[in-house]
């Protein structure tokens, strides 16, 4: 695999994570990331991780890297789906992941960027569950 | 990696698929979709296969199966993303695709899943661009 797809949903861009991340593919994310957000003017960026089962310092600096970046181009990102022992082992390892909102999963990470982006006349994509 | 995340959004089931499917994934996947829609009572379900670039009959034959199968479950499938290459295959290979619909974004498949999704008083992800 090349590089991870961005999926734009509206104001929003749609990160799924499936592979362990090697850090040539993180770094590629940061830069493809980047230039999204850019193009598209996106408010909002979620990162599923919910299928990573490791994970190292570099990865968890990746992480927050991409979120301090996303935050100066003026776009919110939260991080869906972490497992439990990746929360430990970033705990572990010291990295605090500042200025990342996480939620449990994707519909409730995107009811936090519909209710924190600032209402421009664009649509955050609606992902209130039935109940 | 083990098998395909499916993301939840609203009534819809998202799946991204990022690594060329061997045969195992793709039946994997085919099996957990079921139990998905079984579990969260979707009513639409997005492939996005942009990442996609190799196709052979069997993965050809396996989405169409997953289709039908979402069909009967009562759900609608919209793979979106195909790149020109994949569908030059699949035409070639004689994989006709009967009963899936395809997008050329994510966007444009939530707009027709919101269309074609009867009303039931629950919501799919409204993916609407800003412009």
């Amino acid at each position: 695999m090349d590089r991870i797809p961005i999926l734009r949903m509206g104001d929003c861009l749609l990160i799924t994570i499936q592979v362990d991340l090697d850090d040539r593919i993180a770094l590629q994310l940061q830069d493809d990331l980047a230039n999204k957000i850019a193009d598209t003017h996106a408010r909002g960026v979620l990162i599923d991780i919910s299928a990573l089962e490791v994970v190292d310092s570099f990865i968890g600096r990746t992480l927050a890297t991409i979120a301090a970046m996303a935050r100066i181009l003026a776009a919110q990102t939260v991080l869906v789906g972490m497992q439990p022992a990746v929360a430990i082992t970033l705990v572990e390892l010291g990295v605090s992941l500042t200025g990342i909102h996480t939620a449990l999963d994707v519909e409730k990470g995107m009811a936090f960027l519909r209710r924190t982006i600032p209402d421009r006349g664009t649509t955050v994509p609606d992902a209130h569950a039935k109940e």
